[in-house]
């Protein structure tokens, strides 16, 4: 039986890697990794743990990736275990949340492929631990969106995390304010250039891709 | 400087523990974990790692400490680590979602005990890993609660996490089905005696403390 393990390597920080994601790739045969227009990350942060591995990358460009691109790279990842070998695929963050990883899940079971997801630290719960201010105390509710929201389901929620900021950044933070919610940019989360923003202007000037904003309901309200 | 690690545990598989963490418990002069009525699960889930370490157990019976203790907690916390030395505060999942660790870090900072959080895999992540069924995919909202919700809060998300059920599991589960969610209770996820329920009738006779409920809007709606 072929197998392949989709691996969440976390926000960026090689240490954020579960003993589970190294022990996958410890034993796997193939490495997968996306390609996106060069960048990559997930495979940045497995570099130590792979280092004799061979390493086949997938390319996916961001935002232009098609169903029959999924296809392909599945019968691609196939073609390469052979039955009773295993494959990784790697991901950034967690393999469930906003990943690559799903629609590839569907395509690769398909083929009559095993499947299984070891989940990653994602860079709200990094971010979090890193500016020490909760997501969630008893009682709370926590939203997680990867866009802009409107006001009704802001009013619903004590905590948020917006993990797209680049187009609407400045709608995003205005809608918090009204809301009489904190809010804190993260920059590049666990990555070298971590920058960790709390003044408006400081945070619309910034045009980082990889970054998202925390957004927590003030007390006494 | 006397410094404090809040460490994820992660939900109780010790795989899940990040290279962050077992560095913190090894690097740690000692170890402090909650006792809950003699149940200990961070602990358990830690146990390889801290074999050699002063473990401090804190009483923090669930669902009764008070503000005191957690006073209490920090300054026999500050009292055990000496000016140089570290310690580690076990808690399960992650330090910064529903909690123990949260108000336990406000009360040891103000005793002027640096502290650094180290986030850990939440269940519902591991929950997802286990069933392959993404949380969010692109324009997804994802709402975390640890009771039940309103319909009108429902109506806002896509895909939901509730993490205690035992008291409102019924309400739960109707409300649910009216509003098209599909639906797994996930039962000791990651321990021994994991169950992974989908039937109604199933998921209301079992009575288990640890457990939690992953919905998703049902494709087409």
């Amino acid at each position: 039986m072929k197998k392949l393990f989709g691996v969440g390597t976390g926000p960026g920080d090689k240490e954020y890697l579960t003993l589970k994601a190294v022990k996958a790739m410890e034993n796997a045969d193939v490495i997968f990794a996306p390609n996106n227009n060069g960048k990559n990350m997930a495979l940045d942060t497995a570099k130590d743990f792979i280092e004799e591995k061979k390493i086949v990358l997938i390319d996916f460009p961001m935002g232009k990736v098609k169903k029959k691109d999924y296809k392909k790279a599945a019968e691609l990842i196939k073609k390469e275990i052979s039955d009773g070998k295993s494959g990784v695929f790697l991901t950034i963050g967690d393999p469930m949340i906003y990943s690559t990883f799903i629609y590839l899940m569907e395509n690769i079971e398909e083929l009559g492929v095993e499947v299984e997801v070891v989940p990653g630290i994602t860079s709200f719960l990094a971010g979090a631990a890193k500016i020490k201010i909760p997501i969630t105390v008893k009682g709370d509710r926590f939203l997680l969106v990867d866009d802009i929201v409107d006001e009704d389901v802001l009013a619903e929620t004590d905590s948020i995390c917006i993990l797209k900021t680049t187009k609407n950044k400045e709608d995003v933070i205005n809608l918090l304010e009204k809301n009489r919610f904190s809010y804190t940019y993260i920059k590049r989360c666990s990555l070298e250039g971590e920058k960790v923003l709390k003044n408006k202007e400081e945070i619309l000037e910034d045009k980082d891709y990889i970054s998202f904003i925390l957004g927590r309901r003030k007390e006494n309200d």
